[in-house]
């Protein structure tokens, strides 16, 4: 079985981090999947989903280890050709991936007690996006 | 068809690197399952789980790295914050992410020669944890 | 139901990275499957998989931000202990991970307008791969 779902969220780029766990535990729940997993996607080529422990000091943390992996300011071919002054964001993500999977058993997340699943949205701008929740199982 | 699994490990933390492959393809084996994924997550945000080339000089290689990358010493708003000291153990985490995907055939993992399945375990502290491998296909 | 399906590349490695999305897609589309997921999944232990606008300035941005990474000249324990010289590859692999899992809907996947499903092969010399891509929905 497969249920497909979508959560829209609205971030401020610059890799901001959003909390998406309790969407992606509606989207198992209204699925009426028991068990299985789901794969959550972000359509895009500037952000990427991971977990992390979703305290504001972490967030902190992890923005500024991206900001030293690959800075705002980098000179970028990709900036320069097309003018989107993004090109960090597009590193960023490709290095990230855009995607990850998490375990559920009698329709619940199997995530640690202080790991949630987050969006982190590396574009230079504001956004609106559309994150993909694929439920499979039976 | 779903079937769900666990395998418990013992680590040192600080990214040491646990082989898990006979374990996941133990679990894929009990499954019954002929064809399909065995999605791999560590619940909990200070470990990661990739595939490595499992010999001693190339994990060393790969926890130097890491190291360089987001060192146990680093400044970290979340270890004075919480007074754990373990912010270079979530930014590793979350960087690498907590789960992969692997697809297997006739039963058997799809994986190269030289490719082993590890959890790599950044915590700063030694830890059990609770590995989970759900398997789906038919 | 689950499909499998392989795509043959061939890349000059230090981070060739190759667009598969076309491949992947008619793989979903030879299956039948409706909708689901694609598991993308690279054997081997020097090669990652990863979304990108592929676009030839940002490619160039990525392979000079791996090597800013993780440099082709780096010492390393293991291309000293079996010659090989490619620790380098091992660590970019390692870390960006060996597969990613895409979703897809009436028998599209669900990407964004300017992402690319691309393979990115560390090694150290040219090299023809087999990837898998693993199909599971209905």
């Amino acid at each position: 079985m497969v249920h497909t779902g979508t959560i829209r969220i609205h971030s401020q780029g610059f890799s901001d981090i959003i909390d998406i766990t309790r969407q992606v535990q509606a989207i198992i729940t209204e699925s009426g999947i028991h068990a299985g997993i789901a794969s959550v996607f972000v359509p895009g080529s500037t952000a990427s989903v991971s977990t992390i422990e979703f305290e504001p000091a972490l967030v902190a943390d992890m923005q500024e280890q991206l900001e030293k992996f690959a800075s705002r300011t980098m000179k970028s071919r990709h900036s320069e050709t097309w003018g989107d002054d993004n090109g960090f964001s597009h590193i960023r993500a490709t290095f990230m991936g855009p995607g990850m999977t998490a375990p559920f058993s009698n329709g619940h997340l199997m995530l640690g007690t202080w790991q949630q699943i987050v969006v982190i949205d590396h574009d230079n701008r504001p956004r609106t996006r559309e994150i993909v929740v694929q439920v499979v199982g039976e």
